[in-house]
């Protein structure tokens, strides 16, 4: 069940006679009830009671529901009434649109429309690049998804999968000031999803598609890269595949060893590990060893292979060993999971070379709990905010989309993923550097603009930018 | 050329020698110009010398820079500095996307993102109304265009049409606090217009079509109205129609005449000639002249005709009389002109009954101008912000889409636009109503929400609102 979240918190009005000890009961049960008090709030006090609300993390919507409960049955306490934390955050959207500035006369009304924006209209027909100066486009991007794989929920639909698009558009805003919006398809089908991004493309700067199902993610993914002159972007192949390198790095200097040097097992070859195994590749790694639900991949294995798998399988595993994924992880130094709960043992991880580096990403079940090899693993990573070094794509995307909408960039390069990776890396200080804190807080305010700035610099190196004449 | 006007305003930086004189040199200087100055700031200023920012209206883009050219060479002045307003304000685009509520706390992310906003998105797979509960689907408008018509700009394609839908975006917000967002196609193909609108509609509780060419525009409007389940407006159809009744009705009032006696010329037979003649029908009238390129429109006529003609000749033109415009508004007692420049004479209008009503709304230059007629004609109307009586679609579309989403509608019935027109009338009281006031300033600010009760109503009467059961 996991520890108690505040996305599952309720706060509960609560009016309690003022007598020594009452709060005391409330504070108790909710213990009692293994949930974990979070904000309390004195809304009123007299001589006879108070009203507070208390907010309460719990572990599951069930849990929450049976914390209130107790807590109705306590004696000289009444419920006044509770609300669910994160429907009510909820309501009505999470998301808006408005104008930049507020237009209160008539004559911003003239310039903001009719009659004055025809000037501007006139303007972009005469200098196309301008709508990159004098629209939305200099600045936005387009959260697309068809709802096929949405979080670990699965194919739930376009309308299913608009809050989570929502709050991935909230992120782009908050975390990098870039103005993202929801485009949920009703469709599933590759080659149509592909002709409507290409043809609503003219108000967005970059696309970012978001929980597109494997392996059409990847066909999207390239065929629109080819054929549109904005970046293009699978969060959640590169955004996870940057952040895990990331990671990486700083693991590696923890450990003393080199990315070049080491043996690196990537468990899962769905869209995560292809990303996470490209990603490595273009950073300098020479020893990776990939394993899917069948074990190993080798060269002229013919079990359960793809063309993705064809085409990889050539730069990676280069004494082209066989077997399973405890015989992979013999002597590996660093173990990237994104697979599937339970998929390694504390026994595999006891195999490994010296200093073990974990990330056990599948979500919300890692690999292995870290509990369970806190004391043989030196560094480990998940998915999950509940543990330390948390692999969360937040780290990237804001950063990365702001520096390719800054070098108003064609395309997002190799070059580009690996600046990402190495800024999103540098945030983290020498000082700071520990087994548990390879990875930044989301909430450290310079991370977007680190990211950015080192992904605009490799934009313009790789040729990409539009912006690389005017410097 | 028009009067000088904000669309085309420059504000200049200057640094004035402090003697008495010479700001009455730069204020001389810009009205013999033919310029009118506007805002004026103090920013600076000592012993020696000022610096001030003055705004200038000007009548075009050529004449702002004469201006500032004759400002530049004024003695003892010195020009530091001088901006565009229009492109300023649209410098990065008008519009922004952010969340409704700010992400401080690891609290917030996890219900605003994972794992709390999965469990919203459980609750829509499991009631898929609650879409419209949690998620910006409640309150959001696709302003949809191809490019195709925009103002009296012509074919200028998506990128260029975005600045006059951002704006649009921007009075949604302003007027009516609805969310709504540009979506330029880079496609003009009919047919692919209305699947890419269906396949994104999951997203949007409306559809606001706009700047698409007849007659594309009716059978896209069309389609959808009857293949979507959330309501699809072609604002320069509809839009237009609603103001026009609004104003005939106050217009009526003044001349004390009742609609249903009298006998209306609709000349220009478009997008926005055929939407004026259906509200007309729609709002009762019985004696509607149409007129075209070729005159007078009547059952039997051969040339240039069309289906839409056709059907709507059957319930026009009680008489079936032929002829010109000219013939038809001998004693009619109002003129609805969305033609083209030059299109009635004053010889025509002295035709008319008593108390002529002459809306010219060809924009920017009218079928007459006022001041040639404004001694015989008793109420004149156009589309253009320097005369009284300017028939604007901000009037409308903000408050209709409120009413629309607030009814959670499926459509955008003929008694909700009436219902509309009627509401936008209403906002001019008995005391405020006159010949030069018929139509209510755009910055009244009751309007908007006096327009949605009347339209929440309507769809509810109708039988269109989702939210009917709830009351």
């Amino acid at each position: 069940m996991g520890l108690p979240s505040a996305g599952f918190s309720v706060t509960v009005r609560l009016k309690i006679q003022n007598k020594p000890g009452n709060f005391l009961k409330i504070v108790s049960e909710i213990a009692e009830k293994e949930a974990s008090t979070a904000e309390v709030v004195l809304l009123y006090s007299d001589f006879n009671y108070n009203i507070r609300d208390i907010t309460i993390n719990c572990r599951s919507e069930v849990h929450s529901r049976r914390v209130v409960a107790a807590l109705k049955n306590l004696p000289n306490i009444e419920l006044l009434e509770w609300r669910d934390d994160t429907f009510e955050m909820h309501r009505a959207g999470k998301l808006e649109v408005r104008g930049r500035t507020l237009l209160t006369t008539t004559d911003e009304l003239s310039r903001a429309y009719t009659p004055g924006v025809a000037r501007v209209c006139k303007q972009i027909v005469k200098s196309p690049a301008d709508v990159f100066n004098y629209t939305i486009k200099s600045n936005s991007v387009a959260v697309v998804t068809d709802g096929s794989a949405v979080l670990g929920l699965g194919n739930i639909g376009p309308e299913a999968a608009l809050p989570v698009m929502e709050g991935k558009a909230v992120l782009f805003k908050q975390f990098a000031g870039i103005n993202a919006f929801p485009i949920c398809l009703k469709t599933q089908d590759s080659e149509k999803i592909i002709e409507i991004i290409k043809e609503i493309s003219p108000v967005f700067g970059g696309i970012n598609l978001e929980d597109i199902s494997a392996p059409r993610c990847f066909e999207i993914e390239n065929r629109l890269r080819g054929e549109l002159d904005i970046p293009v972007f699978h969060d959640d192949q590169h955004g996870t595949a940057i952040v895990v390198l990331a990671g990486l790095y700083n693991a590696l200097k923890i450990v003393d060893k080199k990315l070049e040097n080491i043996k690196i097992v990537v468990n899962g070859f769905g869209a995560g590990g292809v990303a996470c195994t490209r990603m490595l590749l273009n950073a300098g790694a020479k020893n990776i060893i990939p394993c899917d639900s069948v074990g190993i991949v080798y060269r002229g294995r013919k079990e359960r292979m793809n063309p993705v798998k064809e085409e990889l399988i050539q730069l990676t595993n280069p004494d082209n060993i066989k077997g399973s994924v405890a015989d992979a992880l013999k002597g590996a130094d660093a173990f990237i999971g994104v697979s599937r709960p339970g998929a390694i043992t504390r026994d595999m991880v006891a195999s490994m070379n010296k200093n073990p580096i974990v990330f056990a990403l599948a979500n919300p079940d890692p690999e292995i709990l870290p509990d369970q090899i806190s004391d043989i693993a030196r560094v480990i990573a998940t998915g999950r905010s509940d543990y330390a070094n948390q692999v969360n794509n937040v780290l990237c995307f804001p950063g990365l989309f702001r520096g390719a909408l800054k070098a108003r960039a064609y395309d997002i390069t190799a070059a580009m993923k690996v600046a990402a990776a190495t800024a999103i890396a540098e945030c983290v200080t020498p000082d700071e550097l520990h087994e548990n804190y390879i990875i930044p807080s989301v909430f450290k305010a310079e991370i977007a603009k680190k990211v950015a700035e080192a992904v605009e610099r490799a934009a313009i190196q790789d040729g990409v930018a539009r912006t690389k004449a005017a410097r």
